[in-house]
């Protein structure tokens, strides 16, 4: 008998054949206004903007592009679901958050035992949708079935598998929000991650403060306590400062592997509940804001603190220049609670409304792509993207072309848009034809650039009601933006609305009554397509009919 | 400007690269004694043995060596931070079991804030030892310090860490337990894993039952709930089940990657809470047994099912031929509270006492080790292991040469032991030197065969009382093996024991008074090791007085 031997370790044969394709690092922030920043989106500085300090924002529109007409939707779940399956919120039929409880639909205060659909509304029934929301399609077995007992479920095959199973190494951390506990769709692992710090059912954490343990006090933890960051209890670290700091540690190894890697950054801050950050908050005290004003920017700073580590920490690294950074918020920020302090339903201001609506405060959100070569930096793209373009857009960047997936998609990539697009607004400003802010938010880059048609019709789908309370400019509406042109269904009232995007950033002047005729179009164009998804209405109380689509009225 | 072209996926590329280092499975169950299983790992079959159903054990040691001389420490985080830092736990003053909660050392009734060593033992007073435990050795700086502001703690380069640096995809599923919460050490992540499933501070579940959703009941969570489970609410699907199935899940992308994997599989069960399965509980009432063993020996079967399964998988993806698989006990069975049923102090029969104690019912576990090819199927190993010989095995497994860890180890490579002896072993059968089981168990193999001379020195050290009442065959011990010698040292009474576990494996008979020479020499060598590793011994209350070390008395 001999020895055994034992091969060398792969560290070496790997380095000659390192996967070159980009990492990916999808920064996601939750109720993050697109005013919120002091980095302005629009087409120039509002009084809001000066209110935050986001250095860090800044400094990563220097390197990249910005994306001012960017969208998700109202909420997050329909946003993270339509992120993991390139669904279109109608389409999939998760068109509100996802509660914590299996077969609970969320309510007015998250979604607890006993609230029903039927709590809510006194005109319009709640449609049926998939409250159970996402679920991997490798559940979707009689085995599975009969397990988790899963109805009202969306079945697909979500992103991070096609990406782990193309090479990608797949890392989740913070917030998931995809599916109640109790269902598969709840725990990051099941959607294709390899590595999950912290993600689950909830769609905000118990508490963002150590000293709470996150939430996890014996006797007190709810589904809403953040998990795995248990070595953080009481130890001074805000939890926006602790998953970034398990975030970047989850880098190390890919990097050191050769492998590229999918960082599914999906942070828990903006969300309520709304908890000062120490570190930060005496700036905005010192300026005058209220105590609820100043906590909530805090909050942003400490998000922005983080994002300027990631730059930091891939700069260190070396490996800047093969990765692609992609900011982005999950819908418009929060403006029904008091927490956040200030006048409510002024959060977005000047865009209407805050998150629920399909006003331009719920689902404008701010958005920038970086990518050192490739991306030209310091641009602007005024082509709207929407939350289902993402799918693709990871794919393209993955190398995947044509993935498998048991859903129908309805994104388009956005990643010709950011590289070739931006490089032709560069050009474009080298060339004088750009010169201020203002000019660059209208500056427009044709299809055959960027790839995506600038009147493409964008959908935006709310069947629901928020709150206990009705909130006019949210519950039970349907959007749609075709170019610079917004058609608005209120359901409640059957009216629509049409407004001019680039004249009325605001939608306060409806033009409806004078264009007819393309009210009609677009109302034709929209009610189609919402037939064609199956999409979820309301039903009306006194009649029991089914509330028509907006060519139906 | 053209269209970017992105690299073709690298299935292809590391096909050709396949890192060949085997995979490592390690089965780590809990509080499983030596004589709980169909399996003898006695040289007979024990009335005790008869009481259980462990198929898939018996069919594992079909594929491979039992070693029936196997050793962990007394109690769970001295055995799992040895694991991770191949030192004995006299030398990392790790001695006992790590509570919930930071600065808190544990008690009788699991570390609850509040108790203190000072609530323990009338007659000693509690060493100084690190009952905050173990933290990786990146955490030894000023800030990280500051941040945890952790004391006696064990600072050392953890184990999945290396395997993972040299290229393994490292996964840890189920208990964890090396450190407090609010200590860095708690998290899986920390310690080098990749992946982690259901991991933290804990050193047993809350519960096993997902209609308990595992501990995580709203309002009655503590930090002994399961983590990531969430999925399994109310599923009906048994904690050994759903962490098998989680287990199995994260092996599908290494397999996929080619990538050696180092599965840390560490189930919870059988601690308590003793909590029935439900699939195979009927089996054991219907034997006759009372409620408390027969909820106990369904644990038992649920994790040899687990084991099963974890087989069937190997096999089904056709990895089981670079697949070791080792399987380990973390101490012996619990056998002093009431919840398991039967008579206290007798769960591990013939073995003298249970876990906690440093008689063999506290220390020696079952140990097989199956390696299609390298290892010699259905044999049995005599040469005693212990704990700290798994660094040094999983590090040669993983071809890491002299690995640099700021820490000074402490075991052997049982490698040699397990592919050449066991081979020994089986050609000495092949020629009828060994006929029976009674043979096998002791049929000895030389040094410079297996690597590891049997007569080298295993030391035990609890230099701690287990529970408010006293424990006579527990408290206050420390042991060394010798070859078929074992010296027990009596720290309450100063008295010492000697037994020769060939005639006298229930450790009745003190040989002491017949043998003070051996005795004399062997508590010498005791003594220099442990004032070698500075152990830490208790204080007599009476006097202030440090206990005298074996040889000092």
């Amino acid at each position: 008998m001999t020895r055994l031997a034992f091969a060398a370790p792969l560290a070496i044969s790997l380095q000659a054949q390192a996967d070159e394709r980009p990492n990916i690092i999808f920064f996601l922030v939750d109720d993050f206004g697109w005013i919120e920043t002091s980095l302005p989106f629009g087409e120039e500085t509002y009084p809001r903007n000066r209110r935050f300090h986001t250095p860090n924002m800044e400094r990563l529109a220097k390197r990249g592009t910005m994306l001012t007409n960017a969208y998700a939707c109202s909420l997050s779940t329909p946003t993270r679901t339509s992120l993991m399956t390139g669904m279109n919120s109608a389409h999939s039929h998760i068109t509100s958050f996802s509660s914590l409880y299996k077969d609970i639909v969320p309510d007015a205060i998250g979604g607890h035992p006993g609230s029903t659909n039927e709590n809510l509304g006194d005109i319009f029934a709640h449609p049926k949708w998939n409250y159970n929301a996402l679920c991997p399609a490798q559940f979707d077995n009689e085995q599975d079935r009969k397990t988790y007992g899963l109805n009202n479920t969306t079945y697909a095959t979500p992103l991070p598998q096609l990406l782990r199973d193309s090479g990608y190494h797949t890392i989740h951390v913070g917030k998931a929000h995809w599916a109640p506990a109790g269902t598969p769709g709840s725990n990051p692992y099941n959607m294709g991650f390899v590595v999950n710090i912290a993600g689950a059912q909830n769609g905000h954490p118990k508490s963002y403060l150590p000293e709470e343990n996150f939430g996890n006090l014996p006797g007190k933890g709810d589904y809403g306590s953040v998990m795995n960051m248990s070595q953080y209890y009481d130890s001074g670290i805000h939890l926006t400062e602790a998953i970034t700091l398990e975030a970047l540690k989850t880098l190390d190894n890919p990097i050191r592997q050769k492998q590229p890697f999918f960082l599914y950054f999906a942070h828990y801050t903006n969300h309520t509940p709304i908890q000062r950050d120490d570190r930060f908050v005496q700036r905005y005290l010192d300026e005058g804001q209220d105590e609820g004003e100043a906590r909530y920017a805090s909050m942003v700073e400490g998000m922005d603190k983080s994002l300027g580590d990631v730059l930091d920490y891939i700069d260190n690294k070396g490996i800047a220049d093969n990765t692609v950074i992609i900011f982005y918020s999950d819908n418009g920020p929060h403006s029904v609670g008091g927490e956040k302090g200030g006048e409510m339903h002024t959060q977005a201001m000047p865009l209407r409304e805050g998150k629920g609506s399909v006003y331009e405060g719920g689902i404008r959100v701010p958005m920038m792509v970086a990518w050192p070569g490739k991306v030209a930096p310091d641009t602007r793209i005024n082509t709207p993207v929407v939350v289902e373009d993402f799918f693709p857009s990871f794919c393209e960047l993955a190398g995947i072309n044509n993935p498998e997936t048991v859903q129908t998609r309805d994104g388009q990539s956005f990643v010709k848009l950011v590289t070739d697009g931006s490089q032709y607004v560069a050009k474009a400003a080298k060339e004088g034809k750009i010169k201020n802010q203002k000019e660059a938010n209208a500056f427009e880059i044709p299809a055959e650039v960027g790839g995506l048609d600038p009147e493409r019709d964008l959908i935006f789908h709310y069947p629901h009601q928020l709150r206990f309370e009705d909130q006019d400019d949210i519950d039970f509406m349907t959007a749609m933006r075709r170019g610079d042109w917004k058609l608005v269904y209120r359901m409640h009232t059957g009216e629509l609305e049409l407004y001019n995007l680039r004249e009325d950033l605001g939608e306060r002047n409806n033009l409806a009554p004078k264009h007819k005729e393309m009210v009609k179009s677009m109302a034709k164009d929209l009610g189609d397509q919402l037939r064609k998804w199956d999409a979820s209405m309301p039903t009306v109380r006194a009649t029991g009919k089914t509330v028509p689509l907006p060519d139906e009225i």
